[in-house]
């Protein structure tokens, strides 16, 4: 029997080692680092084992699925460098992939084979309680694989996918995903507390829209991860938000100047893009957003 | 039988008049502009009688409900002065209050009560075609009473809410509204079409999340409509977004010079208070949020 190992069992580690249970002829080994996430991990069957040592676990791993933040991540590949099986595959989960990749470039040695991932599915909420088999289901799957990748691993990877039920697999570099998540999920985080960050917050409890409750919905962040998430991808995150608060200035000056007409022509400009960008959705696939 | 003149037949207007019918021993007229909402609004019979000419219906209306935009209602209270019942009440239901209470006040005759309304209901598309009687269901009705606002109008405009099954009954100052508003829902306005102003919005297909969906939702406005409330509540507005700007820039700079620890106690704050507020509201009512 072959061997998947998940190193980290929170809500993605979690959900895909419950999603990839009774994948082809692997064993799913989810290690755990405290008490509380093995105890819970063994109760609701996550992992066909759960272990506290994933480095015991890796020469025999078929597959390693690297679910930890991203300085976790790093840290994990450049402590256990040479306790990859020869001829292994080795992804991860986070969501920034340049800084995981030249991790992966630098410390891992020719035979290992890895393929950063990131899985667009989440919840406002974390850790293994909240982990489901089916969280990935309809979701995008984004790889970015090395200039190594094997042909035969990339057909494994698309096949686990499909057994998660994710909606498609969509392969891009990881300098086009750094770029594409600064913009569509870190910069609407970046809003998301810089809206909670005034002191209106507390006292418009009955005004609030269904705008506000949407826009400032991911506010609720884990801030030692998303500081690590920012910083490692903060050439394109600070070059997006440069061009938000640039254009956000804009329409501020129409509004403050009264400015009618050039106030109404940028709304139109922009509402016409959101009407087209919702018709090309319409007619693209039915994959669900992710988080 | 007495008389409530819907004046504007579109999503809030047409919903409106369907809610309101069979509400105590009043008859519910609607009218509609364009021959198309003419006939829509008969067809599903969105109020018990249907007309083009709301200045006619106006001597005998002892409730107009002006549901046009600010503009419209701005210039029908200027055209119509004369027409208004004596002891008539006379609402809107447009999202600035300043400027209409403005209006009402110097252009309606002394036995004329004005109280503003914000209903906080709403979807992304609009007109008759969209209205329906249940809009309202719990979601929160703003009002602003002016000073000569009599207790039995008060007790009207309750029993009216209460009919419609709006979940509750927020009173404030025109003042406060336009702060409220600026906030919870104009900015996010103003987000939503600057994130939309980037030139990667046709590339990020696949990238997006959930929080990018949510985000820029309300985007596809109404380009005409919103010119208008946001240069009616130009102060307040210009004021939050400056306050907004000055955010985001924070973060942008702790980013750029990788000052973790900066950005990560920004961070902790922000969602600390986001959490707190989720709290306050789980708390609270289970009034729905509005538009």
């Amino acid at each position: 029997m072959k061997k998947i190992l998940v190193v980290g069992l929170g809500l993605i580690g979690g959900s895909l080692a419950m999603a990839l249970q009774g994948f082809e002829d692997y064993e799913v080994v989810g290690a755990a680092r405290s008490q509380s996430t093995y105890d819970k991990a063994v109760a609701k069957h996550a992992a066909n084992r759960v272990t506290f040592d994933p480095a015991a676990e890796l020469p025999g791993a078929d597959v390693v699925i690297l679910c930890q933040d991203p300085a976790g991540i790093i840290g994990f590949l450049r402590d256990n460098r040479d306790r990859f099986k020869p001829g292994c595959l080795v992804l991860d989960v986070c969501g920034v992939k340049t800084a995981v990749m030249d991790a992966a470039a630098e410390y891992l040695p020719d035979g290992v084979d890895f393929i950063g991932c990131h899985p667009m599915a989440g919840k406002e909420v974390s850790g293994i309680d909240n982990a489901e088999g089916t969280l990935f289901r309809n979701t995008h799957f984004i790889v970015t694989p090395g200039p190594r990748a094997t042909a035969e691993h990339l057909d494994l990877l698309h096949r686990m996918a499909k057994y998660c039920q994710f909606g498609d697999v969509i392969e891009t570099t990881p300098e086009r995903h750094d770029e594409m998540i600064a913009y569509t999920s870190q910069m609407m985080h970046v809003i998301a507390v810089s809206v909670c960050d005034n002191e209106e917050l507390f006292s418009c409890v009955g005004f609030e829209g269904g705008s506000f409750r949407d826009c400032t919905r991911v506010a609720a962040l884990d801030p030692a991860m998303w500081t690590q998430l920012f910083t490692l991808n903060a050439p394109a995150l600070s070059k997006i938000v440069s061009e938000l608060e640039e254009r956000i200035h804009q329409y501020r000056v129409a509004i403050e100047n009264n400015d009618r007409e050039t106030l109404c022509a940028m709304l139109a400009s922009a509402s016409n893009r959101k009407k087209q960008i919702n018709l090309e959705r319409a007619r693209g696939d039915d994959v669900r957003p992710g988080f």
